[in-house]
């Protein structure tokens, strides 16, 4: 019996997109147990770096780069992809709601499709008129997702999820973690999950 | 026939350890032929995010990770591993003698040797008795490389190659080119081989 998966992720994040889009599939595949843990990287990068702003808003040539590379990985990986038109969005309404999802059998479709409405359709997923649709085509009551969503009590519930994932050590997104064990980066998936299911994977 | 891979690497970094203790193998079973590109990784942060230091240095949290991630994967892929006691260890003679070494039949064994002096055996890379040992056992006459490699042509020459990478795009290192098409990270190596061997790999 494996250890479970947790996949730390903030819709604004465009290699969480990645994992996102493939992580069910590969859990399954393994046998192994996935946790979404929806998480705000603004707060994370303004404790540890002092920035108001996505790091590759600083830093054009990495940018450039990520843009390219995630563009490729798409093509290759059969992703859909557009470039957002904005850049990160403001994620934290679809997180609040992503944990309520989480707590309901379609909170996995859900997720999937506010990271396709970000990444691959160019729409605002800040506006609750798109997370009221998103909702619907999940197969929730979109009224009483948000209703729960913005509730004290959720809004507390992801404050400390990105106070545990700061205290675990995370600094980016997508991070997974096997118990204690980190890994960081869409690129280690395979290597969490193998972890995961009991075995260190060989190259 | 396929194109050329570049790899760009700085003997202070520690993912370009990774990188170089892998490709060789990689590329001669991709049927892809290699080339070396030493620069210096310094200028490249000073120059785009005013850096004086390696910017693990300036972010703990992150670095932890690294330094957990490198043992990791050395472990994983049975690559001989001892944290350095200094990090970045000064690379600018090291980089400055592999370009000659490169011109050379040894250059690649010298590489192999700076990297594990730095990385499996905690050795002081900028001195230059280090140097001279390594290049001995490489199969050079150390003088006469050492003479030629602190001359003006090839303190220059090392200087161009650190401006070419700023050209092209290169923020880190490792990072890999195949043509105009750049791949960052020792993560990337698979994929930029498949490249460069004429088509791109599906996962």
């Amino acid at each position: 019996m494996g250890a479970a998966l947790e996949l730390w992720f903030d819709f604004a994040s465009t290699y969480s997109y990645l994992a996102a889009e493939r992580v069910e599939h590969a859990a399954a595949a393994a046998g192994v147990t996935l946790i979404w843990r929806p998480f705000l990287l603004g707060p994370l990068f303004k404790a540890q770096q002092g920035l108001d702003d996505s790091p590759f808003n600083r830093h054009p040539v990495r940018a450039a780069y990520m843009w390219r590379d995630v563009a490729r990985e798409c093509a290759r990986l059969s992703i859909p992809w557009t470039r957002p038109s904005s850049f990160p969005r403001n994620s934290v309404l679809a997180a609040r709601v992503a944990q309520v999802a989480l707590d309901e059998p379609w909170g996995p479709a859900f997720v999937r499709r506010v990271f396709r409405a970000n990444f691959a359709e160019d729409r605002d997923i800040a506006a609750r008129d798109t997370i009221v649709e998103l909702l619907a085509a999940a197969g929730a009551d979109p009224d009483a997702a948000l209703a729960r969503a913005v509730a004290p009590e959720h809004k507390d519930r992801l404050r400390r999820a990105t106070e545990e994932a700061t205290r675990r050590g995370v600094f980016g997104a997508p991070s997974f973690f096997v118990g204690d064990e980190l890994f960081f980066g869409n690129e280690r998936l395979d290597l969490a999950l193998a972890r995961a299911a009991g075995g260190m994977m060989r190259a």
